[in-house]
């Protein structure tokens, strides 16, 4: 009630308002092939903290005795409400988000203030298959980041402003780019999206400085090249194989190894052969784009497996053995443990089941090749089920790899499986759908496992590569949909579930430790990083695309919809003080 | 390390699952006339959390010692991007809230749960000025939301089913609205939008149970009617008087106040005349809809100084007199000290500037009619600058009137002024917008006072209407849209400004003792409610709309565009355990 309070509080308050935190940010580090190799634990450099796809990051100020005291530290929101994937990228403070609709967001990390915000306009006819963004790739003073309306774009990370923009392809064939790029020695790397649009899939890189195209490698061989022989006619052309999750990188031999997508159309009666290198793994050399290796985790795909996730590098025993690993948890289901090989080549070591496949009859112990139930392939004349379902064991939520635990972890979803009507014959129209299968017969395909809803779905998986078995495994009602992130903390965190939380796990039993509910569900990548001694937790909040279409799927089965709010928030967390 | 570790994890996270709070929530109670009249402390059952347009929570758990605890306890995404306006409101633990985009969703209040959704599907050519809701009705069993495409919906509180839809108004003529409905006495009533698309304003009830149309008063008096000669010729029939803002309602007169906005067009070279009842309070009768009394603020308005906030009906002391009072915050930067006298006659006792007014010269003692600068007046022939702006010294963002502390809180905007340029003459076009002024105008018309950026713009006030004088003020640097909750701990909360904070003042002194970075900008109506003993404070985060574009047109001023970040999320906040 006094009046000589007014000079007195409006000190107060000026004094709060001028002094953003944004202030303490020091100038911007450059990001060289050298951090980008060995990432200072501090920092998030890329799509999976580092070349090898590990999702770890080594910061352990946050552990399993504390992590109960996870507190949220700031969130904005993205002013998006498709589905959020792309994880937050950090470099000494200054934080890079993506978001659907072609959106970067840089913020200051430690309290989320707004440095830019650049969003690119999108054509008003574009079709978005999947309206998402899964991140940006930093080099050198500059954020890349590539648009479902096929642009590879540079911005400078200081200001947000556009350097150049690469049309890296044609929207008009409904190829779209939702990966986030990946950077090394001067080069930033891309694939294409469009497996259900009869795409040919590439990997392109881009000159860093300049946007020039430096070269352009399909993923499907033509006659006369290596692979050629395993594509009838023209078959290759539009025949998928297409590229939408970041490569891995290994720096030692310049090789980088991407995962590639299912063949195109899904029906496999026009297109008999192995289709290389449609869902496989593929090594390409980093200056010239030569394919140097590769392996097929199984050929003529008919399921919409895609095995986009590129192969987790790590150096490790794998059964018993000593090796450098190339490790992937396949869409179809079964763990893939393989070696790089000398110059490229990619060596087979080993494949377990990490849930119901009732398509593979057996693998062949030498080269990895599986057998096949042909009485589950899907086709022509007649409805024909299968497991797992076309979203397969774990979609392109990635896997992590903790060097502290030795463990593997697989966000997978089990006991679910689809039946496809009888194909559709059709012939490639650019600028239409080329599944092969009516739309609503794709979308309606889910089914559980022996008809019956199974009590559990979703589960968290812990591997040891070193026997090749299963270790632990944490079990949800719902399905999960959750790119794993593990620390130096012994934790992993996981989003994934429609009950909108995100939680943290000790990573070496999978005992639930802490959750937080989401303002949305998490469907995208979490990350940690340390600015003045504080370690933070960040993730997007933000459900969609295919992890909504599935729960469509299992709201059909079950009869009762679960909502699932959507709209996106950028969530970062740290421990009480 | 432990395989057996599996089925013990599994049960405990089905257990997690499988227990959703939102199972605690008894039976839906019904709203009675009564319990709106005399709401239980632990509900928000209507828009400004009782009849008489408050804005006050009776809970005193959270109070001015402990504020300092506050936590978020849970937040929903709400799918929606432009300005939330809308209040929480709880009626026994369910939560209503509605969205931009016509859009209702019911929650658990305690847990966040999500009950049902109920959201219109809007005609894809509907042209929306203002994109935005402020929250249903509640009565009896029933929801009821107004949409921007001019209906009023009742939904079933329980399931979200709709029960009956009304066309209010004619979304050709570019009618919308955005108030939330006032409920009282079996019927429902609102008003239309639409002072910048030429309206006719007027006040609808419809029947609760059957939705059937009772009564429409019209807000500007035709030829013949009382006030009818203070409009030449036709221009009563689309001359504004908007109503956009819930009224107020004194249940032991059976009279509901509204506020009315500005004539249209703006420039008055057409409309000479006092254009009754255009920028006043009216008494309507709810069983006829009769105008039993008003109270014009400002006659002949020139300067979109809509008056669309009902009076606050208080029964205290003002100026040293115990009255029934009705106080209001002036758009025109007044601050109105009313009595509601017999019969629906409203008397004038005082008014008093509370931001920088240079247009009024005085106000007739008796009548409070203010007289003019006339050089301030804009209209045909020549720019003219005036102040305040055309937000006003306070928009729609509602007042608080707190009995404990007995102080009147406004959240005001100070020493911002406009320029209108010269006025364009125009006829009448249904569909068409009618201002009377190039929008690039309109929306490029804020000045600072005597061009000079002032340290503070923003600020709340405390008035005490014993006295009818400000007792403290807080300053912001920057603009203020802050609808206000006031409570029984002696708090005022308040968000409105461009750093996305949402704040806790002392609510006798002002003192700043609590705030919290939020998602997004919050312009929406905070309230409070207790569930299982537990006191929750909640407020939906998402800037947009005005707000937006006044600190659009503040960044045209600085050349320094501040961003405020977009994205609906409803927050909700109880003192940590």
């Amino acid at each position: 009630m006094n009046p000589t309070l007014r000079p007195l509080t409006a000190a107060l308050i000026a004094l709060t308002l001028a002094t953003p935190a944004a202030f303490a940010l020091g100038p911007y580090a450059p990001v060289t092939d050298a951090r980008l190799a060995n990432p200072e634990p501090a920092n998030w450099l890329q799509y999976r903290g580092n070349y090898g796809g590990w999702g770890y990051s080594p910061l352990e100020q946050i552990h399993t005795g504390n992590v109960g005291k996870l507190k949220l530290a700031w969130s904005l929101a993205t002013g998006q409400t498709e589905g959020h994937q792309s994880p937050p990228i950090v470099n000494n403070g200054y934080m890079f988000v993506t978001t659907p609709g072609a959106q970067v967001i840089a913020l200051d990390a430690a309290s989320g203030a707004e440095l830019w915000r650049w969003k690119k306009e999108l054509p008003g006819d574009l079709m978005q298959l999947h309206p998402t963004n899964r991140g940006v790739a930093l080099y050198g003073d500059k954020v890349y980041v590539a648009t479902v309306d096929a642009q590879l774009v540079a911005l400078d990370a200081k200001t947000g402003k556009q350097v150049w923009a690469a049309q890296v392809g044609d929207t008009k064939a409904l190829q779209y780019i939702t990966l986030a790029p990946l950077a090394a020695k001067g080069k930033i790397m891309v694939g294409s999206s469009g497996g259900e649009t009869g795409v040919r899939g590439f990997v392109a890189a881009f000159d860093a400085a300049t946007g020039k195209e430096a070269w352009r490698t399909f993923t499907t061989a033509a006659p006369g090249e290596p692979g050629g022989d395993t594509w009838p006619g023209d078959t290759h052309k539009n025949g998928g194989g297409s590229i939408w999750i970041t490569g891995s990188y290994d720096a030692a031999t310049n090789l980088a190894y991407w995962g590639t997508g299912n063949p195109a159309p899904w029906p496999t009666e026009g297109r008999k052969g192995d289709n290389l290198y449609t869902t496989s793994a593929i090594a390409l050399d980093v200056d010239t784009g030569a394919i140097k290796g590769h392996h097929q985790y199984h050929h003529n795909d008919a399921w919409d497996w895609d095995e986009v996730s590129a192969p987790v590098l790590i150096d490790t025993e794998v059964k018993g053995r000593k090796v450098k690993a190339a490790i992937h948890a396949g869409r179809n289901g079964y763990l893939w443990m393989l070696e790089r090989k000398e110059g490229g080549k990619i060596g087979f070591i080993d494949a377990q089941p990490y849930v119901y496949n009732n398509v593979f009859t057996g693998i062949d112990k030498t080269t990895g090749r599986p057998s096949y139930d042909e009485s589950k392939r899907p086709g022509m004349g007649k409805a024909v089920g299968f497991c797992p379902s076309l979203w397969g064991g774990k979609d392109w939520p990635p896997e992590a790899w903790n060097p502290k635990t030795g463990l593997f972890y697989i966000p997978a979803n089990n006991n679910l499986c689809a039946e496809l009507p009888a194909a559709e014959p059709g012939k490639y129209k650019k600028g239409d759908l080329y599944i092969g299968y009516p739309i609503e017969g794709v979308l309606g395909s889910l089914r559980y496992k022996d008809g019956q809803k199974p009590s559990t779905i979703g589960e968290l998986q812990a591997w040891d590569l070193k026997t090749g078995k299963q270790v632990w495994v944490h079990k949800f009602d719902t399905h999960l949909w959750a790119p794993l992130l593990t620390t130096g903390g012994k934790l992993v965190f996981a989003g994934g579930t429609n009950d909108r939380q995100f939680r943290a796990f000790d990573a070496s039993n999978g005992q639930l430790l802490w959750q937080y509910a989401m303002p949305s569900g998490v469907t995208a990548v979490p990350t940690s990083f340390e600015v003045n001694g504080e370690q933070f937790i960040a993730v997007q909040a933000g459900w969609g695309v295919d992890a909504q279409r599935m729960q469509s799927g299992i709201d059909s089965l079950t009869g009762k919809p679960q909502a699932v709010p959507q709209g996106g928030t950028v969530m970062v967390f740290k421990l009480e003080k």
